[in-house]
């Protein structure tokens, strides 16, 4: 009895560690969100002030990035998870790489709204980037829902919806093409608009990357490089398969 | 005895995966910087064949990253390692991450010059970007060499170069700007090498942390997001300060 009392008072203690390091994760993934949603408000509103404090808070979210990095080989190192638990922390220890190089994409579309807050800003507010940056946002709260709720279906949701979003990046290219050629007095603000493209097309990779992450902890499996369609097909049921046939 | 020389088996196994696993590391970073390499070479040549070659061989990086992942897992899994030899292996699930995406860089750098081989090629064959790669393949170089190494000094001059490097693409991106405002039909010539720039100098952030990790492996001591500064005061012997004393 005596074994037996102990054994689930250091499980339940292990426990409370992966729960405590996975809320970690999650509290990162707020704050993430939050530098990202005001680094877009700051680019459309040209707020100088909001995007000082997005570049400010930067070194907030580097800072969780090493306390849960440590925090990941302590438990590693004392308490030598195997099998799902051993995932979970390896997913953390990948999901925070990717958080942080987010929350570096949000320093820099604030430095680009700092430099565009000096120039008149065009009648439609950066229309095309608002509407990329709502999804690459989307992707980011899924993805860490996802993670929350280990719900691989939600995570595999992801990966789909970043086709729109390098879809949406392309077309944005092209229209920033056409625009400088029209116009060549226009190439640095245009080009300043292309880059916030880029820093949220690559949003949308990290969430993806993260998406991967749930499936790899729940499924043991790395669908990393594998096309989305063989993900689905060897994860989801075969229902769909026997009733074609 | 029998003990001794049973556990002196089992630390001399454990000891042969985890040189195993880094020099699994260290054939991949040879890998990633062959595809570097080719990638500006068929950029400099125009050479589609060579640019076709690093898209096609982007897959077998792929295939080293999750074979060197799972290996990795499979280490925490059952030999439980501490300390210095848990280090490693963190370090390591966290450097190939950093070379597939050097990889994923190459693999842009190859598709550009697929796109550009078949405009004329300017007199200089794109002489700024040639100057930027040669910077970027010494970091790669030298990360992998101060991780196999364990050279800490090495890996701290990595991230010194990384300076230039941000300098040089400054410069490049000023250049372009220039040149597209002088002869706007460039533009779609000129932004393909502004893209080429920035693959390059993500590629050195990449060895960046390539470096900072090789730091942590040997110091226990997580030195990203410190100003490097900084950390070369912490970590250098004190023998110059008592000197300036």
């Amino acid at each position: 009895m005596e074994t037996t009392h102990l054994s689930q008072h250091i499980s339940s203690r292990f426990n409370e560690d992966l729960e405590a390091v996975r809320a970690d994760l999650l509290a990162m993934g707020g704050l993430v969100e939050e530098q990202l949603r005001r680094s877009l408000a700051a680019l459309a509103d040209a707020d100088s002030a909001l995007a000082g404090e997005v570049v400010r808070d930067d070194a907030k979210v580097n800072r969780m990035e090493v306390a849960i990095d440590e925090e990941c080989l302590r438990i590693l190192a004392t308490r030598a998870p195997t099998a799902g638990d051993l995932r979970l922390i390896v997913a953390i220890i990948k999901a925070i790489t990717d958080l942080e190089r987010i929350g570096d994409e949000a320093r820099k579309i604030a430095n680009i709204a700092l430099r565009l807050a000096t120039l008149e800003r065009p009648a439609d507010r950066y229309r095309e980037i608002r509407h990329l940056g709502r999804l690459v946002e989307g992707m980011v709260h899924d993805a860490l829902d996802a993670f929350a709720r280990m719900d691989v279906d939600a995570a595999l949701r992801v990966a789909q919806h970043d086709r729109h979003v390098d879809e949406e990046y392309e077309s944005i290219q092209r229209q920033c093409v056409t625009f400088m050629m029209e116009d060549p007095r226009q190439i640095r603000r245009t080009l300043d608009v292309t880059w916030a493209a880029r820093a949220l097309e690559r949003v949308g990779d990290h969430a993806t990357n993260i998406g991967e992450y749930v499936v790899y902890m729940v499924h043991g499996e790395d669908i990393r490089h594998t096309r989305i369609e063989e993900v689905e097909t060897r994860i989801r049921p075969r229902a769909d398969e026997s009733d074609e046939a």
